[in-house]
């Protein structure tokens, strides 16, 4: 069945995945000469970089969510569908998706990176990732429902198990996350779970290379890390795990730590395509692009973003998967777009690194910007800055500095909430 | 097994349920002489007269939530346990939860209403309700969805059962859903979703009676069918719905109304208590209390709000289900158990009735408030000031504050995103 969507005489874009790169694309075609359909599994855009504040209750999912039909609203040129994508025939040029099909004259694939499991199912089946607010929302409910029963646990060793949290993987994820608990327990549990001795609390992030932050200046790892040490966080370098029973997370060098929660920022990885070319992906299953996006072997289909592998001399492996090269990609492709249209020559992408950064917690970040170095205070206001500047809609950016704010003055994360949406209700369309 | 509580040498009070009653109870009776523990089986109040904005996509369940750890930060003889209450076994003094027992010196009942389905299993299995910030998420996500799939749906009668609402109830809840809705179909539809006609969309609200806003004036009654006639919405008095089999609601009158959504909002019942004799019951399963809230036949168990019936001349029924007599009972039970350690006589129960209100949208509301009576937008001003000074927690207050200005100046709720969590971690206790 086809999907609905009102025939043009313009050329039809379709955009898989509403992610940094698929949404600026959108968003620079809107009021171009062709019909822009992007499709998505969710209903909004989502802000990567601050889920890890979802999960420690800092935030809430719609602070840093946008609905796509919200950014589309003024412009009569883009369409949005909710729907997941199957698989692409590049011939009959159309994408198959759980909602029916759609033809496209260009298809741009922006679906993202997903977590990285390496092949082991026990990660896979108990470890938490924090790759969509749905996940983030998981955390934290899980985490205040364990604080509860820790209270009523009145044998240590058992309450160990509802208590302790081993972070795997020490880049800006895992330093962030590492740093926001070791600030619950220091500033929520004493107030919050008074019977609780937060002394209890042991919080691992285990890093397996002999350096935090890896791809900063080493520096800022060393940084980091002696700032985590600070706020009591165990951080094991060199430490790889093999394995994780639900109880025990193992070690490569034969530790044993009792986690209840075991949370995976160690590293992602990305989906192959049904109908895209074996040839086209490299070993990370990211897609080969030229230096304008289009991928291998291809002449109407582009990849953009964390899935796209761009090869360069500065880059042999690709662009770091962030924000900025997606953000950059979907610019220039839709500038690439109309040129075409206008008859001018195509430009090549080039990146500009922007910058990396991490914040540890309260007054405490690395950055590095235009070959500057910063820590401490001044790299966390910056941090600060340039989050609330990237965040998608004013609302939004009003509502995280107040929380921002609120959180600051008070010490206090105030979403120690556990919801979950009731689905009880049936609900299914008649045949 | 007993669930984990420190002993004291205070005298126990068990209360069971944290909503208006209950919450005011506890906050009243911390620093006394007191053991004080709220089991409930949420971790937050939840102010109940906002899940409809909550449903609306007007407001985060977080801004009209309040964990309960956090009122009781201050106050070391107050203490919160996560629970669900099987049966209360009155003659041992304890009462029997999901978490184990808990014994108490006096027990106090205020776990709330629940929806009325009069025993009909198809509502009950198919009707959403909005009685909790669970149900209104869910009722919230199925909207946006089927909005969504009624633009995939080229077929017109299809496209309807996404897209028709029937509201049960013309209470102040089904009122004031009724005019939300018509607001969404006024001026967010058209932006949102181009591609459908809103026109298509009806929303109907169906009354038993002969009469809007039963026990307010008949008036108020009136008014509010007329601002919400002139909104759009099917307005269908002493109409009765018998039936429903999740695509036509059936009226006693024959009528037959496509629509995969039928919001109830009829009427609420409560949940008998095992262990409660049955002569404490009336016949809508509120337990009969005395003057000073203790429960008939017992001598060590009260209840209050929702659930209790302290039937007087004026109130030969017992008092509105609302959130102020479950207020005014919890502070003057909270009285009450101070003045019995003062060895003074204790207080009956005199309710004080502050008013009763709802609101249409937009600068449209009624209230009756000390005899007087407004409609219109003095009316609506008044029910926003109230309900932000009702709310709890001065974040929740400006948070709500913004979200009503912002909706208010921008014509637009701007939470229009489906979100669920995501349980599928696997997370078990180990034996």
């Amino acid at each position: 069945m086809r999907v609905n969507i009102p025939e043009s005489d313009q050329e039809r874009i379709v955009i898989v995945g509403g992610g940094f790169g698929g949404l600026m694309l959108a968003k620079k075609l809107a009021k171009c000469n062709y019909q822009v359909v992007l499709v998505d599994k969710r209903n909004y855009h989502q802000f990567q970089p601050l889920f890890y504040q979802v999960a420690m209750a800092g935030l809430e999912p719609s602070s840093i969510s946008f609905p796509f039909r919200k950014a589309f609203q003024r412009f009569d040129n883009i369409y949005f569908r909710i729907g997941e994508v199957q698989n692409v025939e590049p011939e009959a040029k159309r994408i198959n998706t759980d909602i029916g099909h759609i033809n496209f004259d260009h298809l741009v694939l922006g679906y993202g990176a997903k977590t990285n499991f390496f092949g082991n199912k026990a990660f896979e089946e108990k470890a938490f990732t924090i790759k969509s607010t749905g996940q983030a929302l998981n955390l934290r409910n899980t985490m205040l429902s364990d604080y509860e029963q820790a209270i009523i646990e009145s044998d240590f060793e058992k309450r160990q198990w509802f208590l302790d949290i081993v972070i795997v993987g020490g880049g800006p994820t895992g330093v962030e996350v590492a740093g926001a608990l070791s600030e619950m327990k220091k500033y929520i549990l004493p107030k919050d779970y008074k019977e609780l001795d937060a002394k209890e609390v042991d919080i691992y992030l285990l890093q397996g290379s002999d350096q935090l932050l890896q791809g900063m200046d080493p520096k800022h790892g060393n940084t980091a890390e002696r700032y985590l040490k600070e706020r009591g966080v165990i951080v094991k370098k060199n430490t790889r795990v093999v394995d994780y029973d639900g109880e025990f997370v193992i070690t490569k060098d034969g530790g044993k730590i009792k986690a209840g929660k075991l949370i995976w920022a160690a590293g992602v990885t990305c989906s192959r395509m049904d109908g895209i070319s074996e040839e086209s992906f490299n070993s990370r299953n990211r897609i080969l692009v030229d230096d304008f996006n289009k991928v291998k072997g291809y002449d109407d289909i582009y990849a953009i973003g964390d899935l796209a592998c761009m090869m360069s001399e500065e880059y042999p492996y690709g662009h770091p998967q962030v924000a900025q090269p997606a953000i950059q990609q979907g610019k220039n492709l839709a500038l690439n777009f109309k040129r075409r249209q206008q008859g001018k020559a195509l430009k090549p992408f080039k990146y500009r690194d922007l910058g990396t950064m991490a914040t540890i917690g309260r007054n405490k970040a690395v950055a590095e910007i235009g070959g500057f170095k910063f820590k401490g205070f001044f790299a966390w206001l910056i941090w600060l800055f340039v989050h609330l500047y990237a965040l998608i809609g004013t609302r939004n950016k009003i509502v995280v500095f107040f929380n921002w704010i609120w959180n600051y003055m008070t010490y206090d994360q105030s979403l120690r909430l556990i919801i979950n949406s009731n689905n009880e209700v049936k609900h299914e369309k008649p045949e």
